[in-house]
């Protein structure tokens, strides 16, 4: 079944993962997008401020993004986001960390200037096995409303 | 030399780029976090919203990051970012497009908590060659001030 705005109400969505992330993406990824010293290498990352290899923010970013498409993204009319509210990165992201995504919904609105839509606004918020916050975020997403099927 | 806080004063501050951005890119960064079929397909592409393979907006973001890095973070007393205020993706990425990325100084202020640090906001926009804004965002960024060396 495909869903719909109409299945997204305000309140609690779900949790999904368990994603583990290695050091190897750690550091693939940084190289890539990020390459700042603490993201890359152990010694540099020891004298940083966080004291130890991190994952790039936007690496986290990205996790969030493919945990939300696994999650149930992709079995949705979904239609884009226009972008992020609000985005923290509140703890690093460590090799070997096992991330678990939670997701609400802050708020769900008919679109006015496209009736067949509506906007849902997520509150998404990373974690890692020991119950550290990495990442909040709150991210609107357009989806198709039920009905419009027929327009 | 290394930047410090004190090299980023409100105003506009530099342009960075250009980055080409290629088809197998966009489909390489969607396979691994964001594999919905608009970033993925040709096909399916054509028959969605942005009518065309469009690239990951979080794969915009990563982009980004790589230029503000490339341009001059590497090249700063930088101490990592608290998260992004507000980010909106503006028109979908193309394949083949080249990035350039306009940064601007829209606040600049000492740290109350830890006084030998500041905190830079920065206005990031990527545009295309043709002019259009694919992403706008305003992030903050710590850095070390100049006089705290000798802490």
């Amino acid at each position: 079944m495909t869903l719909s705005f109409e299945d997204f109400p305000p309140g609690p969505f779900g949790s999904f993962g368990p994603r583990r992330v290695s050091r190897e993406e750690i550091i693939s990824f940084a190289a890539e997008y990020d390459p700042q010293p603490m993201h890359l290498d152990d010694e540099a990352a020891k004298h940083g401020m966080l004291g130890g290899l991190s994952g790039s923010g936007w690496h986290l970013c990205a996790l969030m993004m493919r945990m939300l498409c696994d999650g149930f993204l992709l079995r949705t009319a979904s239609l884009g986001s226009p972008g992020v509210n609000e985005l923290r990165w509140l703890s690093p992201l460590r090799p070997d960390d096992e991330l678990m995504l939670d997701v609400e919904v802050i708020q769900s609105r008919v679109s006015n200037s496209r009736p067949d839509t509506g906007i849902v606004t997520f509150g998404c918020r990373l974690r890692n096995a020991g119950g550290q916050i990495l990442l909040e975020a709150v991210t609107p997403i357009i989806f198709k409303r039920r009905d419009s099927d027929a327009a």
